[in-house]
């Protein structure tokens, strides 16, 4: 049954002031005014896929690139060739693999992430301490150019089990994996080992997937499942307007139940809390795609923000492929702290923080990516001395489709992103 | 680039034997034979959807079935009529809720699962002990009323946002809400109250999903996330000979770029781990409408059991709405304990079991589903005696592709399930 069966009931005092609310908004095209603006904006600004090459640094910095399967097996050839001459001069052999410690760490504010200078380290096979290393770092080489001549893709505990006997641990496998990519000069993805898949999409965007044409507008109310090998996504088209990341499932599935996009033509994402390698790769092929601003509906509390940090700067595990996992500027569209005066969500809707909210909050006040915007620090700065947090969810109290009927459009109408 | 990069290097000792075991694989036709056989057997049998009426009971029990949207509004006005009348009258009102607690849960080894007994509990208003929980049934049958008449799904989360101030703890609002789906004889799904999804899906199979048609044979490598409201799932297609019910992500994962469904017609499913409710209703709803064969592919540990027991068997928890939730003929496919010495699975790859995974393992060997097929017993015996425990990913140590080219399809030709 899909006609709404016409039953009348009188509105709570809530959903009055929902109504009332609702009544401000204007024709789609009117609210879409703001969002126009910023994707002409968008448009103009010159590609954010800015490479280390194009900055004239005062030291030698190092990033990874996206390889295809040839590029990796040649990368392998090269080095392994190297260590073959070498043990044929008699000398052994020993890989020069970049360091990805903290103090090899370092912020660039023209590219606004985190990239590795330029130090390394030798691991010798003749050397009690490196041995086992250099022998995990030749067995992975030879597994990455299986996969790259098998042009299959397997998860790091696929990779792991291939040789339990050697690796023992799968930390061993990760870390070696880690390096390899970076001694390679590529990313994690291009030496076909792929992280597993929790993000769903749906909206305004057409793609191929492994030669699949994929049609996300006809994705019923569950969405696509983002694949986890985003080197198999090809050819993406969409007319949205903007690109919509979202933090929660349950927001996602409001948005997405109530076709959200059809009358405010976006892409919706999420990747369902703590977002995962895939999801933001994704994301950041779309953006780099699509050049359309990326808006953010995440709770109002530090780990909401966090999530936005990860996708905006990356995490420092993964520091030496910011470039392609990073999408720099997503704006706050919401939940902010000011929403919750502003929108009267109700007081016990409001949350109260716990100290390990409140120094998680102060530790991000300190964060770069916070400290760069000043309208981001007043946000955070009313969520502490507040001391309140609130979800996504808090806006059902105004009705269950208050998120995608009233408190979205008005936002998009006033532009109200920071 | 889709062609195999063609550079050969010297197959490793566990290759040969990989290799050796692929070619006893015969023809995709051959290797069907006794999956097809399973199939004959299956159209034939009754249907799984047997309800209590069926059944001549001694005693009367209680179970929920799916209900319109229209059905639900008629049953909530009913109750609700019951509560003014009886206030109108000058005294008060009361739910008669009926019990989920374990005494009143019952084992129907007719039906294979558990069913509620028929005792109910009274809920007055004017009662200091009940007041609370009557008040929040009252709103709840409300709040019900408003999703059926809009034809809007939500989740628990957000019906708690809807009233705070009332429910003040979620699960107040979660305990009433189940207690609404007895009370109503209806599922949660009915209520259009949903659980966040989890799954995914890929493989020979089209249905509608909210009306757009989705082709799960064109969904690339990462699949169709399954929707949490199953109810907007229609018009099931498949020409595929079984659904193959995979625990981990990775395996999925592996056979889904490997398009396994393509040469072994099938529809592949996955939750990443434990289940939620909206796969094991979307499996159970492919079951009952294909009446095909559901093989799993698990861990063989106590763990994966416990997965197949939540689909077989359901949890205690949702025991109201077993017949809608569960699927009780699922063939248990691999890795099984007898399957380690049997494809000469590495010592290494073996992990020894924890004492927890023993005592998990003795208690599940004394369950009802276990007890009720003399092969798992025989099965899990091996497991806690050999004290040894493997993940689907152990496969992975003969070649990455072991599990989609010899693994399963050596399983299939020889019929090899329990």
């Amino acid at each position: 049954m899909s006609k709404a069966i016409s039953k009348k009931r009188p509105l709570t005092t809530d959903e009055k002031a929902a109504e009332a609310a609702k009544r401000q908004i204007k024709s789609a095209e009117e609210v879409l005014v703001h969002v126009r603006k910023l994707s002409k904006l968008i448009e103009r600004e010159p590609r954010i896929a800015k490479g280390l090459a194009a900055l004239d640094l005062p030291q030698a910095c190092r990033e990874v690139v996206d390889k295809d399967a040839g590029a990796v097996l040649d990368e392998v050839e090269a080095a392994i060739y190297v260590v073959a001459s070498s043990i044929l001069r008699g000398e052994g052999f020993s890989y020069d693999i970049p360091s990805r410690a903290k103090g090899n760490q370092l912020y660039l504010p023209e590219l606004d992430r985190i990239v590795l200078k330029d130090s390394t380290s030798q691991r010798p096979f003749a050397s009690t301490s490196t041995c086992r290393k250099a022998v995990f770092t030749t067995r992975v080489l030879g597994l990455v150019h299986e996969l790259c001549m098998k042009q299959i893709h397997v998860t790091k505990r696929d990779l792991f089990y291939t040789d339990v006997k050697l690796f023992e641990d799968q930390g061993n496998s990760d870390a070696i994996l880690d390096d390899v990519a970076c001694f390679l000069g590529c990313t994690r993805s291009s030496l076909h080992v792929v992280a597993s898949e929790k993000g769903v999409v749906v909206g305004r965007l057409t793609y191929r997937e492994d030669g699949d044409l994929i049609d996300c507008q006809r994705m019923g109310v569950g969405g696509k499942a983002i694949p986890p090998n985003v080197d198999k996504v090809t050819d993406i088209q969409s007319d949205a307007l903007f690109i919509l990341l979202v933090e929660k499932d349950a927001a996602f599935m409001r948005l997405a139940e109530d076709r959200f996009y059809n009358t405010y033509p976006c892409i919706i994402l999420t990747a369902k809390g703590q977002p995962d390698v895939a999801s933001r790769l994704f994301l950041r092929k779309l953006r780099d795609t699509l050049r359309i601003p990326v808006l953010a509906l995440v709770d109002s509390d530090p780990y909401g923000l966090k999530i936005l940090s990860v996708y905006m700067k990356g995490s420092m595990n993964m520091s030496y492929d910011s470039s392609n996992l990073t999408t720099p500027d997503i704006k706050w569209l919401g939940v902010r702290p000011s929403d919750l005066d502003r929108f009267n969500i109700p007081q016990q809707c409001r949350l109260p923080m716990t100290d390990e909210d409140i120094r998680t909050g102060k530790r991000l006040l300190e964060e770069d990516f916070i400290q760069a915007n000043a309208e981001w620090v007043k946000e955070l700065e009313i969520m502490i001395s507040s001391k309140v947090k609130a979800e996504i969810q808090a806006l059902s109290s105004f009705g269950f489709q208050y998120l995608s009927q009233v408190y979205l459009p008005l936002k998009l109408q006033e532009g109200d992103w920071i």
